[in-house]
């Protein structure tokens, strides 16, 4: 059996700071979200109370089903102490594909493509444009570009996870056939064996760590609706001009752009250029600001760009109900205003 | 595109009381819960305020997440008025076989050697024993017994769907074929056309409508970990005898037993030697009382059986938080105690 979950942070991170922060990663795409694989919670409340909602259950229709108040809060409202978890099989078989576009139209074509056409075996759809390619081969050492013949506009990644290895090969190498016949793939190939795969993954997985050799990193990590997503690279790209380099890649089969803004170091007039613009462009596109690395200290401000004044009420409410003289996390997640005492109910 | 749901009462459900009832149904296995597939909402409260937090996107890390607070609810804390929802693509290919087997255990076997042969296919894993199927060819009209040469203790549906006709036809023949050989399968049989298949479907999916013919039917929905999960059976058998006739079926794959008492009329001898020790052996195998259909008003009261006091407390809370004069949905769900003024915080 495996974890429902993977994300570039294995190495490091613990399991109920993936539940508090309702990590999202690589596989969410087959796997879905952990709301949907959290079986059961213990989490200790504000006033030292143990919530046993330890469950192993799939079904349980008792009451409301308090745990999900805990996935994703980041500690503001209990401490995740022990966590049930839903564990799919693990499958024999997984293949890996990384393909070429020449435009991101083409992508989303080949995103509802692979979505029909490799349907229940699909585990992963992993975007790069080609500035991330290139800071990947500059500043990583070890991998290389497996379609260096000539640069292309966007580079996909896809995983494909099943229990029958000839099978599964046999309809991504159709597929991968069939996408470039249409013109949706320029060029592409199938890793041979672990060592290849693992070169295509550590491409995409080491685009943070090559982001950072640069000097000073803006990151964002947004929801968008998927024919928009790639526009906000480009009007970045064109707001800061020379003075940055400007990177867009994620998850694209959950909508999740990571856009990252590269420059020698840290400069008042880029940070200008980009806020507020970032955050009211994902608004008026009603995104995401945090698609999964939640709002923390930075954004607890912000919540309001991706939350009605209701929903952040109504939160506020609860943080109340539940820490009354805000001991956990403090000053993280919601702003500090919906938590002054005049406010809320 | 489809409904990552489906039940019984599809013809007369509203998918609004669905959210409201966390529906469970029939591809649980295969799409999980609505938790994981309820994109936004958009919400009624008590006050009267539209809670809007219809989004469409995968990921929204922005604060807690509340939408999960309205599913399973029962209407208890608003009322869901518009949705968004998750919708797997349409796979061209499904299968279902029919399947008897000699013993529990066996039953058992074959749903751990389906989820890994089956793996990415599997769609659905339902049980019935002998009595459930006697029950059904006696009244349920234009329905036969797939397995009529001689009766067997357990009956297995199990349906696979997928992208690829011939592929997945030829492994649900191997995987039936392999659990013969292996013992655990008694007989089964693929159905060759659709025709088959529905009736494969009618049988399982008559059971509750076949149940309310005999006369008086107590009815339970329990989710019991798979291993323990045939025995409460078993003892209500032999606790009621000769009084009334005891069914076991239901959603194996999730751990979900509908137990059914039929007798020709309601009698509170019969449900004396019913309750409490329904509810009380499942909450001492740290079950749930209602794996699916919500407490309502008739286990409101019963909810301890499966919940700590802790959870109650803060449910309590909850409900007394965001519906304090307790007009939504009023005397549902939650135990009146708990609600009473001096109780929780």
């Amino acid at each position: 059996f495996i974890m429902p979950l993977d994300l570039g942070a294995k190495g490091s991170c613990q399991i109920g700071g993936n539940i508090s922060t309702n990590a999202g990663g690589l596989r969410f795409i087959r796997y879905g979200s952990l709301h949907g694989n959290v079986l059961g919670l213990e989490v200790v409340l504000a006033n030292g109370t143990v919530l046993d909602m330890l469950t192993t259950l799939r079904k349980d229709n008792t009451g409301y089903d308090l745990k999900h108040l805990f996935v994703g809060s980041e500690g503001s409202l209990g401490i995740v102490t022990k966590v049930s978890i839903l564990t799919p099989a693990k499958l024999p078989s997984t293949n890996v594909a990384f393909l070429s576009c020449n435009d991101y139209m083409s992508c989303q074509k080949l995103l509802l493509a692979a979505r029909r056409s490799l349907g229940e075996i699909l585990s992963a759809f992993e975007f790069m444009d080609r500035q991330c390619i290139d800071l990947a081969m500059t500043h990583l050492e070890g991998v290389h570009n497996p379609l260096p013949v000539s640069p292309y506009k966007f580079y996909v990644l896809i995983e494909t996870t099943g229990s029958d290895e000839s099978y599964d090969k046999a309809k991504l190498e159709a597929f991968l056939l069939r996408s470039m016949e249409d013109g949706l793939v320029a060029d592409g190939v199938i890793a041979q064996d672990i060592s290849q795969a693992s070169n295509f993954w550590r491409i995409r997985e080491g685009i943070s760590e090559a982001s950072v050799k640069v000097g000073a990193v803006y990151k964002y990590d947004l929801s968008i609706p998927v024919e928009k997503l790639y526009d906000i690279v480009e009007e970045m790209r064109s707001r800061v001009g020379d003075t940055a380099e400007v990177l867009g890649y994620g998850h694209l089969g959950d909508g999740n752009l990571h856009l990252n803004i590269l420059s020698s170091k840290y400069s008042d007039n880029i940070l200008a250029q980009i806020e507020p613009f970032v955050y009211e462009w994902t608004a008026g596109h009603r995104g995401s600001i945090s698609a999964e690395h939640g709002l923390g200290l930075m954004k607890a401000e912000k919540i309001h760009y991706s939350k009605s004044p209701e929903a952040v009420q109504l939160m506020a409410s609860i943080k109340k109900l539940m820490d009354p003289n805000s001991i956990l996390n403090p000053y993280k997640v919601l702003p500090q205003s919906a938590l002054s005492p005049e406010q809320g109910s």
